[in-house]
């Protein structure tokens, strides 16, 4: 029988990481556990920074932003000496289970401690760019997807206005999915993501067509990952003689109140993930998957996932 | 092999409707097939109010609230005189099927023409209740339920420095999807719904025990099928002797740009409608279904949809 | 030379009193000064609830709505009583100034404790009904006018799609500024207000006519002071024979993030206020007039204020 | 008596811009005058790119960010041949007045058109970075401050979270009224201006002090017209040796739905200039001075604009 547990937010932060912090922290105390918070991640366990939470502790973050208990990067956790120093801290404080809200690379930490110490991990999927294995929708993804919508149909303005090929670089290093999703939710012409080779050579012949036939503005999506906003802008410049802006949103996704979707998904995780370690259950994610809240394999959950995008890709064409 | 399909809006709008009368239009005229909008619902198909739609007609509409198509209750529809006038008009304009946008109202309505007059009809889940059975989500919930949380975030900041208690009318007639999943996103004390019978004394008792520990501020969620705010509030000031303030969000949750979510579905459920009435089906409904975009017969979507409560019902009251 | 200042809210919260927390705060401490927070408006002067606050107090609060040192009304304060234990309070803990964050009744009543115990009060203009006399903006009114507006802009997408007339209720008991600013800004067909009479006849012949010509769609703006929005829509149900539907905003109107004229003002009006306190003035308020920052006699502020609403009045029925 | 008056946007497009067509659309019909709409600014006056525009085809633009009109750069109005083509658009259409929606760029081209040709021109105030001299405020400005506003309060959810330092760049080439504006809002740290030399030493001196005592987080805002983002960083980074990101806002700054201010200013602004028109005025522009719309020569609008900023400048220092 568990007694208490330990919650930390690791990697960049998400909309949503509040509210599921909140979730733990209340459900946690509402089953008579104890709730520790880490502050700023691994770092924070290997220097023993925490304190027990209180359920007023957590109040009036449901709407926010960031996270109350920061979040950085730390090297030091991926050396055998920060790890030790690590799981110390959790056999101190008696910490008899490990709530990490983050994404891939938090939960391969994860899944290395918990191997190497067997003290139970939890995951739950926190993450902008959607990109965890196994799991369909993470933490903070419809908030930053809904942040670059509402810059695209401020930018649609003035495209249409002054008839300007804009292109726009959205989040997603290894994943084209924010790039996809508000491309088709946007009306973009063009969307150019890691995930598929993109003939800059065909996007430019577009562009001239539909000079041709009285098209005038253009809004091209590109992933981080894909390229340079820059780049792509010079180049459709050099062979298409048009002017071509650009505009990339950057951390202004990260941030902002968390949508309906990005807490409820947070609020429900947090309750499954003290559930899971209540039942015993460890090294597993908590996510959304096919439309339910799943429970998947830290082991499966750090594969490279991959995103279906060849109709949606097609549909994004055929729409503009 | 059909040659031409039209397009309408019935019921209350919802925000989603013109993107999927994009794709519609804009997917169908890919497809080579033509598209006719009908205007104002059944009204406009019994009248003959109907044009053809280009693909510059759907231009700009995607960021946009409400039907450029209109929509209208038809109570002549209703009747067998009202019927077979509009049958009249589908063959008239050699209308090869009809895409349905709207709600349970409207899928019963589709789903009698279809048997009696053999006209393909198929819907499109459009209704910010959530109220289809067999579907998950429907365009329009995802941006209804934003609203209502921007509006509970704003009562909050009220509800907080005045120590005040307040009710919330949500929309939902037969269904406390709205209500239940603001009221856990919103951090909200309370929710009473048509699918749950509530006992105000409960509420009252947990009131005036909160105030006695210093919890002074609550906001109580009610969807509109399970009371009037106004009563609700009344009551609770007679049972408690606090004072109660009512807030009716009505109509305000039905318009505003659709999200990235409701525009989304939307994009998607218009190309697959078009594709169904392709492969020559019909008395369907387009929804999403644990994740995916499935089709659900008429005369399943518009039995009763039961909601489970109970999990979510739970976490609100942890939570707060 | 002053020492130490006390700052307190009163009245209805408004969006733009905690960054005027927050320049009072810390201008005052920038200036040398001791600064106390007093809880619950005057209620927490009698009761001795206040307390120091240093400049970490007031870190993220700049864009927060509602008052982090809450607000209540208080009818103690208007007895003798009340006001002899508020002035005890005051000399108990030496405080050499208050600065009072409200409006119209609060400045009434921290005039009268001046005048009565010689404590030096100043006002900051926090009110988004905007109806402070020899002020021309306040704190908070551009929050709530903007709130309107996006609700407004909502309605209007159901009132096109389902032709609909509707009632939108704002705030205003005694001014009709919110509701004239709104529905020039929202493109309104009507407005109602408590500075000039009404004829209905009027308005309803308008909608008659309009229907006759097309115009299908109607929003008519009324401010609470000048009528319930419920019994405007059934005398022009009654007048007219068309449906007509209402929205009342009520609270919503006082919450959310203040916007950026909101905050820059309350900034601003903080730092003078504590500047007029240091050079020994007293009994006036600190409000924008002509585009600057003025000082208003209290003795003139809490005059009725006339609204100079017939260019505006006209305007509105002009462009529609 | 003027019987024909047209319009026109040039320049950056502005929220607001469409609101101001509407009110001179629809005022001058009122006024019983033909308004003719002429398509990209100056270069649609030397193609006779112009139509007559109704009442109703300024239906539904009040809240569309950009201009319906288009705009677009035209050094061929630079030229006496452009200037005589238009000209000569302006005797074919018989238009009395031309009213000319834009910047200081705008009016400066508008001035010498009516020294030359005796053309009577009237300007509306609309620039997003409110650098017109005589005027306290121009259609835009506003919207543009409020969407920074929101992206810097996304932006500091990370920053707070992750303990880092942005640098925040914001539109405004030659003025810092955004950057000030915003920063002071924003609760920034700094703010870096064209209009003020900045010693970076003293900043990364204050960083770095910071550091010491626990401040972690840092935004910089800086404008457009006084550095690069990339540059500052770069040399924040080397002088304090600490990461520093950097957001570059760009063009999500002129587009969206125009804020009450920027609508209700765009709305008058229209009213006046026709007005102006038809009382014979011309040569002046229209803009809110002191509080109040007022007429301001363009001989004296098109000089530069001096900012007084050394009070909110030392504001911004002191609250931080």
């Amino acid at each position: 029988m568990i007694k208490k547990i330990a919650v930390l937010t690791t990697g960049g932060d998400a909309p949503g990481m509040n509210p599921a912090i909140r979730s733990v922290v209340r459900y946690g105390i509402n089953q008579r556990l104890e709730v520790m918070g880490v502050f700023r991640g691994w770092w924070g366990l290997i220097n023993e920074e925490l304190k027990p939470l209180s359920h007023r502790s957590v109040s009036g973050i449901i709407g926010q932003g960031g996270t109350i208990l920061k979040t950085a990067r730390c090297p030091e956790f991926r050396t055998a000496e920060g790890q030790s120093r690590a799981a110390e801290t959790v056999r101190k404080y008696n910490i008899d289970g490990l709530i990490v809200i983050g994404g891939n690379g938090s939960f391969a930490a994860a899944h290395e401690f918990y191997k190497k110490y067997n003290i139970p991990c939890l995951g739950i999927a926190a993450s902008i760019d959607n990109d965890i294995n196994g799991i369909d929708y993470t933490i903070g993804t419809d908030t930053a997807v809904n942040t670059a919508l509402d810059a695209i149909d401020k930018i649609r303005d003035t495209a249409t206005s002054m008839e300007r090929i804009f292109v726009v670089e959205v989040m997603g290093r290894e994943s084209g999915f924010i790039a996809l999703t508000v491309a088709l939710a946007g009306g973009c012409e063009e969307v150019i993501i890691p995930e598929e080779k993109m003939d800059l050579n065909l996007v430019c012949h577009d562009i001239v067509h539909g000079n041709l036939v009285g098209k005038m503005s253009w809004i091209i999506v590109v992933a981080e990952g894909a390229g340079k906003a820059d780049d792509i802008a010079r180049q459709i410049t050099e062979m298409t003689g048009l002017e071509t802006r650009t505009v990339v949103l950057g951390h202004v996704q990260r941030g902002g109140r968390p949508t309906a979707v990005s807490r409820d998904l947070a609020l429900n995780f947090g309750k499954i993930a003290v559930d899971c370690l209540i039942a015993g259950k460890a090294d597993i994610a908590i996510g959304l998957t096919s439309g339910k809240i799943a429970e998947v394999a830290f082991s499966v959950a750090i594969q490279k996932k991959e995103l279906k995008i060849e109709n949606l890709y097609k549909l994004i064409k055929v729409l503009t």
